[in-house]
């Protein structure tokens, strides 16, 4: 969704907000230092492309922003079942999963606020509806949130190909799937504080599910 | 791959062509004929953009066919774990359940020849590799051949809604998964041959699987 204008900037909650872009010519320091300060990532373009995004007085400043209310940390504490994902990059993958965890009643999905798919157009339509019933929650930092998440009770599963058989494992009440990036799997900082890892045999070379495949085949195991 | 001119025509299998393109002028009788016999797509184009696709002396036709080596029926027949594609139409969807098919060690894959995937450049990206083991077989009529396989003892299984619970079935030692189109599900004539409907229970209201997501979860069951 794209907003435009100074105040707007500082009205918009920081974590909603994807990109800015700035006039060519904007110079205001104030504006600038705030963008840096928060971490915002911003991009100069002509005045021209500005006018194309939005027909009114933008003041050289329109911001890209979230329009999906995204959940707090808090609501997922009731949760028996949670699935995070780790930079996770194919939006329809995305996409997949919430239908996936809305069919199986996991309630909950953990996002990373960067370098990680968010909830778009694409996220919106290929859920198909399954979004108004799952919550997501983007979260600063996966490793940290996954820590406290651990401190109230919480089991980390991380799907890796070398963890124990999928089917074996004997699951806590309350447990959290962490799914990885497409190419990367589960990062270095969250494999560190899994408890365990699983993983789904496979036979054959290639050895590798897309990701949502292999995040359906867990869910519904773990449920 | 676009291949070109009336010799051409003739020389590759009808089962490979996926459309013609001719130019706007085009004439030859016998040749219109041959792809009104054959139930082959062709369309009118300017020779502008004929010359566009191919820049040879095309004489005003040009053949986009599969590059792909289908497999044949006979080559099945020793498996003991088919998947059938009941007109699956996102190739996306295809390249995730080829992957799936070659970590779970199904080597056949049936797709019927009209109103279906195709192997083309995005399956073989999306299945990363997986393509060159696991054989696809290009059908005319899924229906019939799935007939023909119950009669060598096979037991067909459709994935449906309202099916039984796949977790509690007693799968058949000589079995076809049928995944039907993503939003149509299995068609009326494979549901009346389908020996065993089988589903995966859901809790949630959106109540629907990606496809792919969907065939992982039946297929790492019933492998």
């Amino acid at each position: 969704m794209l907003v435009y204008g100074k105040n707007v900037l500082k009205d918009v909650e920081v974590k909603k907000i994807r990109r800015v872009y700035l006039n060519e010519k904007f110079h205001d320091k104030e504006i600038i230092n705030y963008l840096e300060e928060n971490h915002i990532r911003y991009f100069y373009r002509p005045k021209s492309q500005l006018d194309k995004m939005v027909d009114r007085n933008h003041q050289g400043i329109v911001i890209d922003m979230d329009s999906f209310e995204y959940s707090s940390f808090e609501s997922v504490l009731g949760e028996d079942f949670i699935v995070a994902l780790d930079h996770l990059e194919d939006v329809h993958n995305f996409g997949a999963i919430i239908r996936t965890c809305e069919a199986a009643g996991v309630k909950s999905i953990l996002i990373p606020k960067d370098r990680s798919v968010r909830v778009n157009d694409i996220a919106m339509k290929t859920s198909v509806g399954a979004l108004d019933r799952v919550k997501i929650v983007l979260v600063n930092n996966l490793c940290e949130t996954l820590k406290k998440l651990q401190k109230e009770n919480y089991f980390v599963y991380s799907a890796f190909m070398d963890g124990e058989d999928y089917e074996m494992v004997d699951y806590a009440d309350k447990k959290i799937l962490v799914i990885g990036n497409e190419g990367k799997g589960v990062s270095n900082i969250v494999e560190n504080i899994t408890d365990v890892k699983v993983s789904i045999p496979m036979v054959g070379k290639v050895n590798s599910l897309n990701a949502s495949v292999a995040a359906g085949i867990l869910i519904f195991k773990m449920k």
